[in-house]
């Protein structure tokens, strides 16, 4: 395998060699060109080892043309983060475009498919769209981006459709719930087998720059959660229940996220329950001594939610807090369901969760 | 300037810096993560000298923590692709996740804004929307992504648009045009102004893939040419006029691409005037072998169209093609617009077209 021309000819003298290569087996071969580096090693990133396909990181080879190369597996169907050790720097893999777009880095990920189709597959069932609605924040003062996604057959529908808005972890952005997540092909395909109502997905961007800069740590810390809080209220939903066939009550709004934004969805959602009537936090960055302030005060006296489910893996460094949280739950005597599971703090756990809890929402037995 | 821990805890031992940093003089600082480099260089990709911002590569200085970092310019304002030389090795910024998304690469780009906005900044008037949509490909036989911006007022609004199909280079994907080629923005500006027409704007994804593969050159070229012109004929334009309010006649249908999109543009267009009454080709990668064959058969007997733009800079690599290609347009008489200027192959150029052409189409004293 030599180099190949860079043919979009944005450089005078690029190359780039096929990477990564996903062969029917299941093994996967990896390429990277570094003609006069000592090491380069494939890296999977992962918050756990069982959500990795290598790990520890292992040396490449050296072949011709100074091009490094690894084949690994048969590799259990799943999405992996990876990238390389080059000397011991960490680096992208430069030619697989499939990348997380998240605020300060970029995760490469591989895909290796399954013999039947996973639930976020695209297979040929309808497909809803994903836009990109810009609008001003009047609680930021900027110009923020959000992902909106319909269901197949909005555009052809006099139909008015619940809406769960769904937030990402700390580090990332709106769009890693459609690119990594692919929360749009898991609602497709559940569509499809009638396991899910139609539903509008709303995926805005949860941290509240630039008041909050974006080193200031976690997404569900008070101070930003707050900040987006009014952000959510008072801008994205306004935009959405203006621009978008929806049902505007709270039996027909759903708020769920992951890490980061599994706090901000218990504390926004259980702060405003005749907003919200659907809430889930999935690996959620909470905060035991917080339980109390926070949730505590505000389920008294409002109506309870229709659902409230909590979802951690064993494997998550948030898996204690989660426990504890359900504890109080249990205490408190607040209905919820506890989905506690394996597994890590990744993807390879939310995707799971969000077809779950896509399931449950709007069902009207359950209100 | 030391390392941050990564917030997004995907890795255990992940950690990054902030790069890059744009100064309000309109200096810029780089950093990268590489205790063990010998040597790391900031490099400006482009097509030619006078599209980057840095010309040859420059040597970054070790700070602490093994952290590489320099400070450039003040930078001419613009969108300026670059990466990373590590001991020789070509990467990308992993601490920047502003990337234009190829089908084999990706391009890392920094923004050095103006005192005065310039044409694709985002500003404070009303944005359209850019919609992924998923559509079958009957010609391809897969399931294949495409893009749709829908102008301000589109949602509110009883009317039929015009459409223009705009088409990126080879290498490219669907996303280029929205997220390095700003076309979203820069028609929300111009419609702002009053100097273009509201349109929608789909771009889809030019290559036939899976029956070409990636590795098999110019999507300008024939055996290419030909399977996409199916899927844009038969699949992308049915989609579209299905499922948009938009109107579907020759002098309200635009073809527009780049490199070897501007090649299909021109080839598409041009066989297909019935369908197609404005067309233009940016830096278009044609061959002045089939001007005869591909253009001129179809030149005759069919309706003259309302606009045919060639533009191409004195920097590109296509310019001599291009004025090739004017010279025989005025031999066979072919009302045209000429636009030649400096530059090279790059969206520094590509932007500026494309603001020029959205000015001109679907205007009636034209047709």
């Amino acid at each position: 395998m030599a180099t190949v021309s860079d043919p979009t000819n944005f450089s005078r003298d690029r190359t780039y060699v096929v990477s990564l290569v996903v062969h029917p087996d299941r093994t996967v071969t990896f390429r990277f060109v570094a003609p006069d580096a000592g090491e380069v090693q494939l890296h999977g990133l992962s918050s756990s080892a069982r959500g990795t396909f290598i790990d520890p990181p292992k040396r490449m080879s050296q072949t011709d043309d100074g091009v490094w190369e690894i084949t690994v597996g048969p590799v259990t169907p799943n999405i992996y983060r990876y990238n390389f050790l080059v000397d011991g720097a960490a680096v992208n893999d430069p030619n697989n475009s499939e990348v997380s777009q998240n605020e300060r880095t970029l995760g490469n990920f591989v895909e290796v498919p399954g013999d039947s189709p996973v639930i976020y597959e695209i297979v040929d069932v309808p497909h809803g769209n994903v836009t990109m609605r810009w609008y001003m924040s009047s609680t930021l003062g900027v110009t923020r981006r959000v992902f909106v996604y319909t269901p197949p057959g909005y555009q052809d529908s006099d139909d008015r459709y619940p809406v769960l808005y769904l937030l990402h972890g700390t580090g990332g952005s709106e769009a890693n719930w459609t690119v990594e997540g692919r929360a749009n092909f898991i609602l497709d395909n559940l569509i499809a087998d009638g396991a899910a109502l139609p539903m509008v997905v709303v995926m805005p961007y949860g941290r509240a720059y630039p008041q909050i800069s974006r080193e200031s740590g976690s997404i569900g810390f008070r101070e930003n959660i707050e900040l987006f809080e009014g952000d959510l209220l008072n801008s994205v939903i306004p935009e959405i229940e203006g621009n978008y066939r929806v049902l505007n009550d709270r039996d027909n709004r759903a708020i769920a996220g992951l890490s980061g934004g599994g706090g901000q969805s218990l504390a926004i959602g259980l702060g405003n329950l005749e907003v919200f009537g659907w809430i889930a936090g999935f690996s959620a960055a909470i905060r035991e001594s917080e339980f109390d302030r926070v949730y505590g005060a505000r389920l008294s006296g409002a109506p309870a939610p229709n659902l409230l489910w909590v979802g951690c893996g064993d494997l998550d460094h948030l898996y204690d807090v989660n426990r504890a949280l359900l504890k109080w739950l249990e205490g408190k005597g607040v209905d919820h369901i506890a989905h506690l599971t394996g597994g890590g703090h990744d993807f390879q756990n939310w995707r799971p969760y969000l077809h779950d809890v896509a399931q449950r929402l709007f069902r009207p037995a359950a209100r």
